[in-house]
């Protein structure tokens, strides 16, 4: 078969973090070829909505430049699902994944109800309105708050990993959790013990995000099953962005090169 | 009573609609002062998510700035009812207003359904999604579409108020609608007429949401009742901004000062 | 603009709690004419079904009367929302408005999920129903029960403000409100303090259905907007009445002048 | 086993309907005492919510003597379940019955889903609320409507029963109906012919709430199981009613001894 | 009346448990002639899906041979319903009645909300999937479990009832159930003492079951409502079982004779 | 990677269709080993839950022998998902996937409804029972029957292709539907021309079905992510099985030794 091309969008404005790339790297198939970018801008973190909408049009550009460039698939990695629709429907060969997407589907084929683990309140309904959309809301046994940002996961990971099972018992004995989805991305690294010490399914989202990448890449090129262009997900006409010179209206920054700078595993 | 201040926000790039604006101040309060804008930049129409997104950090600067300058309320005129979600969450004291929302909720309590007139099959999806976040599934008859876009409404309008009159009687006698909504602000103009002819309540969205946003206003004003700072809609905390230099980073454009230069009616 | 005229029933069988009136007329608009009535019989409280019952027949003739006097929206002033239906239906060119809708709507718009915090836990399921009905079922946090009657409320104020803060904060907290509403209208006058403690907005759903009024008031004089009469509002026909002696087999006591005698603030 | 005593309640103020009554005796269990009443007063049929409002007290009142007279069950004979909840509010030791609930559960043990079939539009929205409420909106394939008043069913039946076999047949074929039920109890002695022409079960549902009523008295009188007096069904003390004179406020008419002059079949 | 003939499966491999059956024979009409049978073979309990699977088919066909006897009605007497839906597609004259679905019928009726106690955890996620699928979703309150198995109700009663005690006050003052169900059919001859003690319907579903086969018997004899047999429960063409030899590949045990050798009470 | 060995059971009493064995062949990844078998013995097809209940045993045992034979994987290949819960519940360390569930999950990330098309109308309410326990209610635009038994499909394939196609248009333009399923793992074969002549995604069950799998092993052996033992999937416990002479009780035929002569591709 051929090799399948996935990128993977870390959608911050940071350096991209080695550890993380790493941790994908271990999981991917002989066959993947895996690139991870962030975002040339943007703020440190997602956590608020505005935050979002500051990296969205940069997660689109770089969506249709990775298409372009022959990718299979891409992850948009942010728990948020952030644009994921938005990236289906300027994607016209390419399939989009994300992880709250991805995660909650598996779960749901691991247990009859599972539990999310976030860092704090503040992200609890953006994500309830995408498990909703997700079908996945009779599943869903409870949201646990750890009370830590996106950025301090990793300052103390003992105390994080002490508190991830701290909620997690509590979701697994008192909410009737038998799956637990560790809810943002950024919590690389913490599933595998956890998992050992509970004895549930753990579903770390980023390699859900990235593995379901793989299994949609493979049938979108083996079957032709990719997003359908007929409602919803059909794409702007291409006569619209140069007539309404919407290139020149907007900086849309170093993104247009960024795929080429984008460091490889 | 103080005056209250409402901004109305068409979020596309191009010159006001002198018709839309006096359609609008026909309608305002005595107390009102109405302020429309659009964009300083664009796309013509916001039919596609991509569209949603060039636009969103205009829009979200442009309520920012409206907060600042002592407006009481804003609405966001796209019946997609972009980014009207973040919008909430950037705002700390101003009230955000968008037209499926404020439409949908005064539908629901003139009959038990209601159906939504669309342009083009691709806007129902998204459109679905906000009636379902809004709780009015279940009291949505059906989606007509009229197969015209967004552009199209007002080239020949009695084609227009011919078909809105065709799929209007069709909602209602076979569908069981009872009232009707036009899921467009760019349709303004024809629920007056459509009215009469089919002898149920037709809501114009772009009045629907202005309407509403006075109404906000004043439970803001007398009340104290604005979006909670608690969970969901909690604000950016004002450091990260500067810290992570994201003024530096983006082009916002003319946004900064574009509603010293807008225009009053 | 035109005065409007808004009628607010509260609907028992007592006399007009002066403070309650005080209370309502601070918040009118200055074009709104605002008259409170009580009922001329009836229970002193309607914790019951049994009791919405006796009142009902009353209510329907005193929106029929409303309506024949050139009123232009009436409220039913009980958060059971008692016979809003019936009144909607009855009613051919008046908007009819009732507080746990209208609450709940306002609330909608201002947070992700809200409590409601009532007297006793027997009124809940009837309110559950509302809350379905009006589709904010995924809204609803919580409801949270003071274990005091209607006509406890303002026995002791400070036990009752101590009795609210306290489940208030519990809903906050702990079941994720973002927003509180106090779902009996005898609760008036405690929302502004509660509000500022919990440091969320907290509706009176005395005051949320009579600012509700006077939108939907204006809403019908401004743009045609009143209860559909196509379908489950439609009226009934005007000769059954007649045909089949009506008036002569009840007692409809003293509704019929009623309102000449209601006292205007 | 000791006779069960059930009261049939036409709720509306004509004359017994002898071809009505006798096709419920023959229905009735050996030891069953069947009563029949009509009421006192009130208008011929209960297609408009202001009906119901008119006759729901008598009802109430007539429900509370039942249980005085030792009656086990008593039937509230309108396919708008008029007062149902009410009625097992008041009723401290009697089973309250009505030919929605009924029917439905019934329906539901027999298809995976079934139609209504229904007189007219204006009823639909009011049976769907009952539908929902009951849990059963997923079963409901379709409300069909014949467009036929309640006095209407009986002037040509021929032509009635032409009409249920034409939407009967849709429903069947068409929109996934399973079963039938015949949405108004004025449509008794037409479902055999229909059920045996469709080949499908068709729900009479003034026997079905008969039947029930039957089956709900014998649960009781066996194991106790009556409405729960704790939460929603909670009843009104009894000090209230005479502390605020209630009796001397309203006019209640002759229901009070109605059941006396009641006929026996 | 004609005498209408039950059978009460409890579909496990063990001797007939005498004080079920005379349990059960306390609460028949005086119509009907009861059988009760155990399995000729089989699990002691059916704690999880693989022990149903093993009964299923003997089920069915003690279904079939029951039909063929004359028999009116039979219940599967196990709370997940075990095959209920299969039972009811190879049925062609007979209803087949299960108690779960009886008991969440009978329990709607009697209040909003209801809890279910069952033995251990495990058994929840069937459970909800039925309680979903028979609408009642919205009437449950809660789950609660003893941690015993079904082979343990029996061991010491005292215990038990000790323990139904405590989680049923618990679902009765904190999660809201107005009416407890046994979510067992093991335990038999609890229900009246914890009904006394906690003044709510507490549902026997062994009983539940049984009289609700009465009443579907009587419906089907008197009515002919028994299950559609277009749609979800067609029964299998006959000519397939013998062409395919089914017969001759599978061991079908003693269960053509079984009911012969059933003690009858 | 490790190989990883996939089982696919054709859940019916025939020849393993050569056909059938080399279209999945085909999907195969490099990785995977795959083994396809049908059952010793069984109906031809399993439209009826009496078919499906007398495969359910033979399943269950397959898989449990594939278990400790070494898979990692193990489809149930039929749309009605058979036994998919069971399946779960015995396997303890393999993962278990079936069409329905593989399929509507996919199809939900290609596009917002889609449409089933299946054979025969009395399919439809079992399927859209577990349409709705995964979560896709919502998702599901419509049902399409083109009146063709199991058996069907592949005698006239011209035929089939024009019934496809003619419902596949319906769905597509009337009702909807983005995304199209075959509901039937027979309508192999199918899915590619139909594919490129709709201009939407069809998704092929079967393939969807093996593909999962694959995805599911890897899943597994990378992650540790199979099913939960804890709640609903919790495995019986070795003990009982022997206790009870279950082994002796029932003939469990060929089933045992069954996987030593499958027949590998």
């Amino acid at each position: 078969m051929k090799q399948q091309r996935i990128l993977y969008i870390d959608p911050v404005g940071v350096e991209v973090v080695e550890e993380g790339l790493r941790f994908l790297t271990e999981q991917k198939q002989e066959g993947t070829e895996l690139t991870l970018v962030t975002l040339p801008r943007g703020p440190e973190h997602l956590e608020y909505r505005y935050y979002e909408a500051l990296v969205l049009v940069d997660i689109l550009h770089l969506i249709k430049q990775a298409e372009s460039k022959g990718f299979d698939a891409a992850v948009i990695g942010c728990f948020y699902d952030v644009g994921l629709q938005a990236a289906r429907e300027v994607a016209e060969r390419m399939a989009v994944i994300a992880p709250c997407e991805a995660s909650t589907h598996i779960a749901a084929t691991l247990g009859d109800k599972f539990s999310i683990i976030v860092g704090r309140r503040k992200w609890i309904p953006e994500m309830v309105e995408n498990v909703v959309r997700y079908g996945m809301k009779e599943r869903l046994a409870s949201f646990k708050s750890v009370d830590l940002g996106v950025l301090e996961f990793h300052r103390d990971e003992d105390e994080t990993a002490r508190r991830f099972r701290e909620v997690g018992q509590e979701a697994v004995e008192r909410d009737g959790a038998e799956v637990l989805i560790l809810g943002c991305t950024a919590t690389y690294g913490f599933y595998r013990e956890l998992q050992e010490e509970l004895g549930v399914p753990v579903i770390d989202s980023m390699i859900a995000a990235f593995k379901t990448a793989e299994f949609a890449a493979e049938l979108k090129n083996r079957l032709g099953w990719s997003h359908s262009k007929i409602g919803g997900y059909e794409s702007p006409p291409p006569g619209e962005f140069s007539a309404w010179r919407l290139e020149e209206q907007y900086d849309f920054g170093d993104i247009k090169t960024w795929l080429q700078r984008a460091k490889k595993p």
